[in-house]
């Protein structure tokens, strides 16, 4: 392998080159203490001050009000998937859920909700190949349903929502894993959204959720303690040893996001990272995109090439060209460049004649 | 609060320096790959070697046998008190399971695995204030359980079971959070061995689970994903994201085990420590120390001091000499000093001679 000089890999994600330089300078010594962050005690004074901060910036950036908590989770997204029905489905009598299925995350998320309850697929991708996010129809909401699942960005099939469904009075539980801090939403319209940090938040292995303050407290009894929110809640996030090294790594990158201009600078850096890849890819005879324009993708960029020849030959001359991880998931194949708030637009420019410069030796 | 000279914490707590040093050095560039460890792919070659590599030291440094796996999950050792049950409790038909309570940990276990199935109390330390583990008697163990559940070495009361309990043909649970490594055991006789990696393996948020082999597949239904041992088995302990970075430090903290002279090293180090400080309390008309000696920790030294105005002027003092974290948990008071493998003899050293000058000042 090449060293790499742009990482595209679909996550863990890269982070700003200033937020590992911090973590890097501060590795032996956070702040004075005289300890590492990962031998600082996470019930003293420091790095309760660390955990202020870190959701004080989440507030600022997000807009979030006080109508929800934010709490530090173990385990990423998948970790959710389990612990959204655990925690909502019997806030409703009917325990019922209905999931929007737009991609594998989807529809692992809804066969995880099985365990806990009864749940309806309320919209599918599959007969596009998840190529596309089906239309909305709000009228498919079932008034009963303890919430409604969707799956904002969808890593592997390159396609996002390009706005946040309508589910009336039923709450809307959100994995954003993969485009929080990407875009502006309005964050008060769900009921939780979670996502795991590895995308554009920080290292992997933990989550940040958001939950409406009237989800609290509908546990249902086999839900494991560390998978309760209202345990999370009612003990400051930290029911047992938080991962310290996760929380603050992604307080770094909040403060980069803001010292940037925040998520409306990021949006619009986002947007003309991937129109410059769509660009490239509308104006080939050669690659072949993958997913149906209305519901492309900011965040990871999927095409194909004309033969599995050309796929294998653009991945050798990707990764000695030192573009990192272009390669599609397994399930899909192609070449998908993940392109989250750290990747800078040069990132993005170099793959873009990398490409030009590809298709004019091989197309 | 001072700049730390040795840091004292129950856990996060120390680690090597070396391995610190090591850390900030390739921050920027694992091993010459151009990428952060934390912006690595776990699902390329050079993380699955990581992941070997570590697995294999952990078998070499604990002469584990085939007959275990060793699985990485998220969330520490408590979230193990819900796996454990969830994994085991239906392994026989009874679902009953017995747990020795010698402190907190034990006691909050015990609670959980009522969720899922029968628990009984084969002994309990609460007469003695959990200053004592009480005397093994193997007749009270339910050839019927699943399981017995035993915590190894109690952090807040400062004991530690001087042997492993013989429970027959019943499977041994173990919570060895804090005394993994620091001593040695046969880890084959254990069903079952857990530990949260922030005492003697590396940051917090995730945990190594050892599982024997004919303990898989037993899952009760309601299992999370994430929390099912046999889904981690046939997923090369990644159905998910791992905790890269945890487990990238975990294999530093693993290979300077070795360079130290492995576990038996490390146990002859950890024996003369704390009789260091045990010493320097029996010797003390002033110092009052907490555990039994019989049921003495090498990891966690706790004591007492005569007065509360005594014990305010020792954390003051010892804050101003650079003593990270000697504070006793809320529930014991006091002072704990936890000398997990990472504190050099130096630092033990630099304590008992503060605690002698402390005691000539104030005696």
């Amino acid at each position: 392998m090449t060293q790499a000089l742009y990482n595209f890999g679909p996550g863990p994600a890269m982070l700003p080159a200033s937020v590992l330089e911090q973590v890097q300078r501060e590795m032996l010594d956070y702040q004075g203490t005289g300890v590492s962050i990962v031998e600082l005690s996470h019930r003293g004074p420091v790095f309760f001050q660390l955990l202020d901060d870190a959701r004080a910036l989440f507030r600022e950036l997000t807009g979030l009000p006080d109508s929800h908590t934010i709490l530090f989770m173990h385990g990423g997204a998948q970790m959710q998937f389990s612990a959204v029905p655990l925690n909502l489905m019997a806030s409703k009598p009917a325990h019922r859920a209905q999931y929007a299925i737009t991609g594998k995350w989807g529809r692992l998320a809804e066969a995880e909700a099985r365990k806990y309850g009864n749940t309806s697929v309320l919209l599918d991708g599959k007969d596009s190949d998840y190529t596309r996010v089906p239309e909305w129809d709000s009228t498919q909401v079932d008034p009963e349903a303890s919430y409604v699942h969707i799956t904002t960005n969808n890593t592997l099939y390159g396609t996002q929502w390009s706005e946040i469904p309508d589910t009336g009075n039923v709450p809307l539980a959100a994995d954003a894993t993969s485009d929080i801090l990407s875009r502006q939403f309005d964050y008060s319209r769900f009921g939780v959204l979670f996502a795991g940090l590895q995308k554009n938040l920080g290292p992997a292995g933990a989550a940040v959720v958001l939950v409406r303050n009237d989800l609290f407290e509908h546990a249902l009894p086999e839900t494991p303690k560390l998978l309760d929110y209202t345990i999370f809640r009612n003990n400051r996030t930290m029911p047992n040893t938080i991962n310290t090294f996760a929380v603050y790594v992604m307080k770094l990158v909040l403060e980069w996001v803001k010292a940037e201009g925040g998520v409306e600078q990021m949006e619009a850096r986002n947007s003309r990272k991937s129109a410059r890849l769509y660009g490239v890819l509308d104006d080939s005879g050669f690659y072949l995109p993958s997913a149906h324009p209305e519901s492309r993708s900011q965040m990871n960029v999927i095409f194909h090439l004309p033969s599995d020849e050309l796929l294998q030959r653009f991945l050798s001359a990707a990764d000695a060209a030192g573009f990192y991880a272009v390669k599609g998931h397994a399930e899909v194949g192609g070449i998908r460049a993940s392109i989250y708030n750290a990747m800078p637009y040069e990132g993005v420019e170099a793959l873009a004649q990398f490409m030009l410069e590809f298709e004019r030796r091989n197309g």
